[in-house]
Formats: structure tokens, C-alpha cells, sequence
């Protein structure tokens, strides 16, 4: 057993630095969730795997990370099944459950099985890891946290406009400048309309999904490639390649899909939540973009994009409107609105932009200095004051080497250690060093709670 | 798809009221292992079998959930390793990850792992569910949360105090009343020499763990049966029978354990803890108990198990200390004492007897009424307000009837509704109802902040 032990591919040990940091992403976005009035739940890590297979296609039934039954899980595998060999097939007999791979699913089932308790519209947030059997690379994990907020049984495109407000609120007190990038299915269902192309709406949005990675030459080539005429690719071009103010692409869009009620019914949808979000006064910039796509399977209104603009990477949020979350668990016609955090995304954002708070540590307040069994004895005592204070303090738990112990303080970063020796116990005072400046002071322990409260 | 979806056995959903009384045991927890010093690590859910199987003994290996390998899982497996059908040698080449049963394992492994990045002594928190394919029942669950704090690298006994008053300050804040027991493993092997049955340690200690639940003649009976002889028996029983305060118990085992020096040294070592603890006037009972044996073959000194005093459930806190954590993984000598909080138990303590805060809510501050769209609108921008002073805020998304909104807040428990009609419109005000008394004020916005703030 002398051979080092390491952790499965693609997961990862959070140390005390990363946890403190990771900590005040969640705590921030979860303080967002609650002053939004979203609710908390939690699911099981384990699934049914009857709930979670095809909800996510065939590659992602493969992705699922399945658990094996308890036991003999082959008491009731037959020889011919076996010897068959079939992974997908043996796997349903010998598995019964998976762990969750998004937050979505588990959140439909619940909705479902909780129907008669729950009060609609229902407004729940979850910050919950979720697991994928990916093929790790840098920036994807096979263990990573989901923060998500979803409102279920109201149309109302107040909804829309309140998660936009609340992505806009959670960037501003992370620091991150941020473009929100907002969409519509049913303008990219008018565009493949007026284009007369109206089977294709998937190659094309597929397509255009990806304007800003391979430009606008590759999208029509591959436009061509799926077999859009080239009239369509020609009267698709116009729409790609509006720019301008919200208003101005909102006006030519009019114009453009005009014969298109489905299309003009999507810019009525945008305006609306554009205007109601203009209102608010954003710190974020909101784009109309009608290349965003995202899982356009999934969508029917609004769909929602979050790039940050200070650092070159995917999209750290994203969401949108679909209105069939719980039909797949036999309860149809609950529409409902969301959008997911991207928790390791922002995480590497605030790293490379280095946009912490100074008092973010791991690190204790005040380390006491361990002289022997009276001194610490003493120091227990004063350390229980400043617990109850609020003021988190240790004592080196050996009366090791003066120097070892300062080594300590150092490597742990403690801003302030403190000392009881000989002198302090006869006058019942504690000796305060700052560790910056170097500073020392002899304090009564009333005087120092005030002075570490400050 | 029509039949109701459902969870596996053994696991939960946790509603947003669940979930803000969990939250306030956790955050209680978590504060104070901060004010202890205690620093957060996590660690991924899957752990590689290797890491996990063995340690927790032949039944514990069956209880690991196993993950199946990806993709063609049987490629390796050779066809008479299939027909064998030999549940256990097929799931080792089946399977290389498990869920994580513990934190303890992990929390070992992560140091063996980091310990070029480690400074010891380290204090480490871990706040995280663990799964065991238990058989399901009251109280018991597959999949639960752990909250482990430990300190590894430091031989102190300043740490065992450190622990103890870490247990004294959570159970306060939670209200619940407890009796902290404590022992030391070298007073039960100091037990077994002075009764001539020091090779039946293990035996004794199995027996005496239950002399709470079965009584004294029921162990001195599963004694005998184990081949102690009636002289060990009779030897035994003036020391499972202590009565009297922790020093009598400590005085009339320093005769009863005179000629074993390891039950001596075991005894100074909780008198020391005894002592420690006593000075910083806890709230708990502590209770030297020289039944306590808790997994003894993982403990090597202090032994700790902590009850509630006002209900019947078993223990809700328990830890001790150990003297070879990460030999397993090929780092020998490093010795650790730690805890668990039972969080479940917790829970259900708490609910038994109504502890929660009064403040504790999953529901906004206040609900903004929706008369329509222009309304709506400067509801959205007064909600902004409130939101950006801390106050939990949203408007009902849809402009129903005013009765459904109204039952809306009532089934929510909102404590504040707000109204913003024509004449509030009009005016730039907000009337503010206090659900619980009736009262209706108008506001200006200025003036609602601060009455929410209040």
C-alpha cells in the first residue's frame, strides 16, 4: 500500500484557499437566490435510472455514471444474456440507479412526485454537484457544482426580466463585467420561416449557434452542406448580421419577419423583457443576438446567454424558458423558466481576474502562542471569550519551539498571534502581535475582543 | 412514462422548509468549526475503490456503492470469469470508482495525497453526504450528510479539550441539552490486564458498549459466553458499576487500575481532559464513562460520544482519538483526534423539540401584489430597492385575481404584502400590509426599506 493514492480522472480535492474562495461564490449567488424569493431544495445523488435514461439523447445515456445493484447483482441475468456481452443492454439488468447529471431532470421528477404540496407558481433554486462520465480536459470536470433557479407554472415574462435582474445582481457583486446575451425561439422558428426553410430550423440554428467561433463564411458553407438553398442562405444573411441598439435590430427585425407571426409574436416577447430589464438600470450590457441558440430542443421562448467581457472563455450562465419540463414524468403543460450558474466557470473567471475580496482566508483571526500547560490553560480561557464574541481563535495545540510556532502563524497567513507567558498570567493580560506591522500590545482580554472586533 | 416517477429507497428530497432547518444546523456547525479554526476541504464524491475497499472491514466492503466502469465495461473480463458469476471477484473488474462511505477514509487519503502542501498540525472540516447501501429503516439512510472535524500531526491534549468545547458551543447555539461522555482506550485495555483477559479486549468492550441497552447481567451472560471466567466477571463488575462525580470515578480507578501502567497513563490523560474542559465552564454534562467503546479498534486514546438529554435517540456527536489515520496509505505514525456531528440525528432532535428560530423561513420578506403591467413594472423597480438593502423581495409573477395572490402569500407564510395600485402609482407610494396583524400603512419607498429593515 506504499503507492501513492490519487483520486478517480476528472475529479478533484478542494484545498482550504480553493474552498474559501468557491465558498464565497456559492454564498454570494445563494444570498442572490434567497433576496430573489427562489427556495431551496435537494435531491438525492442517486436516481432511478428509469428517470434520468434518454432525457439527455443517446450520447447522454452513455455519459450517465451508473451504480451497481447491491448483492448478486446477476441472480437474475440469464446465461444467453451474458454471454451476449451487450454493455448498454447487461447494463439496464445489473444497474437500477445513476448519479444526477444535471440539475434539470431530478428537478422535473420532483416537481412531479411533490405536485400536491407544492404551491405554483413555485420558485426553488439548487446548488447541487452533478456528475458526467466526460472525457476530462482542461475546464471539464466529471464532478462539478450546478447552481440553478427555476420558476415553474407562470407564463408571465416577469419571470424572464427577474432572472435577468438576478444574473445582473450576482455579476455585480462578484466584480464581473458581463454581457447578457437574450434570444428568442420563436424569432429563430420566424427566421427559418421567411427564409423558406422551415424543416431546417435545427441545421440552422445549429449553424448560427456558432457565427462567433467559425464566421459567417463556414456557417453558410455549412448552411449549403445541409442543403439550404442559396436563396435562403442569402435572405438569411441580413438577419445575421444586424447590428446596431436593441431597438435598431428590434425595428429591422419587424421588417424582416414581417410575414412571420410566430416571429413577430418572439419580438414582441424580446421587447418586453428587454424594456423591462432596460428599466432596472443594469450594470450588465444586454445584447439582443438572434445567433443564440443554446439546446434549441429545449427552448420554446426566451433564451438566455452570459459572457464575461474581461476574460476569454465559454458563457458562465445560461438559461431560458422551456414549456414541457414534466412531461416526460406524465405531468404536461407546466412551462416554466431558468437559468444555471456556472460555478467552476466563475471560479476561473474571479482566479484570472484576481477579483476576491482582501478578506477572503482560510485563516484563523489570532493564533495563541502555546508556553506550556498553565500559559495554555489561561489562553483557553481568554480564546473561549473571543469565540463568543464571533472571533475565530486557536491555540498551537504543542508547546513547541517558539520559532516553530511563528513558522506557523507565517505559513497560515494569521494576521494577528498572541501571546501569554509568564508576565501576562501574574498580570492577567494578553500580549497582541500584528503581524503586518509587527506592532505589539499588552491587553486586558475586554480590550482585546474590542480590539480584534474592530 | 405516466406512472408517478419516484426516488431510490433509502434516499430523500428535501423541501424548502427542510432544507432552511437543515441549512440553520449546518451554518451553526460550520461557524463554528470557523471559530475553532478549522479549515474546509471537500472531496470528490467517487473515490477509487482501492482507496475505499478493505477499511471499513468484510461487511463495509459490501456496503460501498460501486460505480460501473464506462463504456464496454466486460472487455476485459474473461468468459469464465463471467460464468463463475462470483458477485464480488466480477464487480472488481467491473468497477473502479465507489461512492465515498465516510469522511474519514477520504479525509486520510486527501492527506497522504497533499502532504507536501500540508503544514501540520492541520485542522480540517469536511461538511458532505457519504453512501452506504445499508438497509434502509428509521433514522437510517443511504445517503446522509457528515460534519468531521479532526486534527492531525499533534499528539496534545490540548486538542481533545479543543474538541470538546467545539461540541459544547454547537449544542448550545442549537439549544439542545447534552451529556458529552468521554473514556480512553488504554483504561479499557488497562481493564482487560487487571482481570487477567487482556486478550479478550475486543470481546469486553463489545460487551460493555451495550450495558446501557441490555443491563449488567445480560453482559456479564454474553461475557461468559465469549470465555471469560467467572473471577474476570466478578473482577469486572465494580468497574462497569462506578457512581459519583468524575473525580470519584478517576480516584477509584487509579486503585482498581493501580497495577497497569497503561490503564494509569490512560487515566491522567482524562483527568487532564476532564480538567481542561471543567475550566472553560461548559454548558454539556461531561461524564466519564468507562462503558464507552466505540469502534475500538480505530481508537487508541480518548473516546468521546455525546447524547441529548431530552430525547431517546442514539448518539448525536461522536469522535475520538487515533494513532495511525494514514498508515493504510503508506504514511505510518501520524496521529489525529476528531468528531462527527450527526446531522440527521440533529434534525430530528430539533424537530422533537421545536428548537428552530423563530426567523427560520423559506419564504420572501414581502410579496409584491401584480395589478398589471405598469404597475408590475414599478413594483420591479421598488423590489430592486428593497433587494439591494438585503431585504428577500419578489412580485407575484402574473396579474391574477387578487384572491389567488393573496392565498399565495398566506400558503407561503410571507410576513409582508405590498401593494402598489393606481393611487400608490399615482402617488410614487407602496402599501405595506402586516399579515399578521392586519395593519395597512402607505410608504414612501425610503420609508419601506427601513420599516423591512427593522
Amino acid at each position: 500500500m506504499a503507492q501513492k493514492p490519487s483520486i478517480p480522472k476528472g475529479t478533484r480535492d478542494f484545498s482550504p484557499v480553493e474552498m474559501a474562495r468557491r465558498n464565497y461564490i456559492f454564498d454570494t449567488i445563494r444570498e442572490a437566490f434567497r433576496l430573489f424569493g427562489y427556495k431551496q431544495i435537494e435531491t438525492p445523488a442517486m436516481e432511478n435510472l428509469s428517470s434520468l435514461m434518454g432525457k439527455y439523447g443517446e450520447e447522454g445515456d452513455k455519459l450517465l455514471f451508473k451504480i451497481l445493484n447491491s448483492g448478486d447483482f446477476l441472480k437474475d441475468v440469464a446465461p444467453a444474456e451474458l454471454e451476449e456481452r451487450n454493455p448498454a443492454r447487461l447494463t439496464c439488468r445489473i444497474c437500477e440507479k445513476g448519479l444526477r447529471y444535471d440539475l434539470t431532470v431530478p428537478f422535473a421528477r420532483f416537481v412531479v412526485q411533490h405536485r400536491n404540496d407544492l404551491q405554483l407558481p413555485f420558485k426553488r433554486f439548487q446548488i447541487q454537484p452533478v456528475w458526467r462520465a466526460d472525457r476530462p480536459q482542461k475546464g471539464r470536470y466529471r464532478e462539478f457544482y450546478q447552481c440553478d433557479a427555476d420558476v415553474v407554472g407562470s407564463d408571465s415574462l416577469n419571470n424572464e426580466i427577474e432572472l435577468l435582474s438576478l444574473i445582473d445582481l450576482v455579476m455585480d457583486r462578484l466584480g464581473i463585467r458581463t454581457t447578457i446575451k437574450i434570444n428568442n425561439r420563436k424569432v429563430l422558428a420566424g427566421i427559418a420561416q421567411v427564409i423558406g426553410a422551415e424543416d431546417k430550423i435545427v441545421d440552422i440554428t445549429v449553424a448560427i449557434d456558432k457565427i462567433d467561433k467559425i464566421g459567417l463564411e463556414s456557417v453558410n458553407a455549412e448552411l449549403r452542406d445541409k442543403g439550404l438553398s442559396e436563396e435562403a442562405v442569402s435572405a438569411l444573411e441580413p438577419l445575421l448580421t444586424l447590428s446596431g441598439t436593441n431597438d435598431e435590430k428590434l425595428a429591422r427585425l419587424a421588417t424582416l419577419l414581417a410575414a412571420s407571426p410566430e416571429g413577430m409574436k418572439g419580438l414582441d416577447e424580446l421587447r418586453e423583457v428587454l424594456d423591462g430589464i432596460a428599466a432596472l438600470d443594469p450594470k450588465a450590457e444586454v445584447e439582443l443576438d438572434v445567433s443564440l441558440a443554446r439546446g434549441l430542443n429545449y427552448y420554446t421562448g426566451t433564451i438566455i446567454e452570459v459572457k464575461a467581457r474581461d476574460v476569454e472563455i465559454g458563457s458562465i450562465t445560461g438559461g431560458g424558458r422551456y414549456d414541457n419540463l414534466t412531461g416526460v414524468f406524465g405531468m404536461p403543460g407546466l412551462s416554466g423558466v431558468g437559468i444555471s450558474f456556472g460555478a467552476d466557470r466563475i471560479y476561473d473567471v474571479l482566479n484570472q481576474l484576481d477579483l476576491y475580496p482582501a478578506e477572503i482566508s482560510a485563516a484563523v483571526k489570532v493564533l495563541f502562542i502555546n508556553f506550556g500547560e498553565k500559559e495554555a490553560a489561561s489562553a483557553r480561557r481568554v480564546i473561549a471569550a473571543l469565540r463568543r464574541a464571533g472571533i475565530s481563535a486557536q491555540l498551537y495545540p504543542d508547546a513547541a519551539k517558539m520559532k516553530k510556532q511563528m513558522n506557523y502563524a507565517n505559513a497560515e497567513g494569521v494576521p494577528y498571534v498572541a501571546l501569554i507567558g509568564e508576565e501576562e498570567l501574574a498580570s492577567g493580560t494578553v500580549t497582541l502581535k500584528d503581524m503586518a506591522t509587527g506592532t505589539q500590545t499588552r491587553l486586558t482580554t475586554a480590550q482585546l475582543v474590542e480590539t480584534l472586533k474592530a
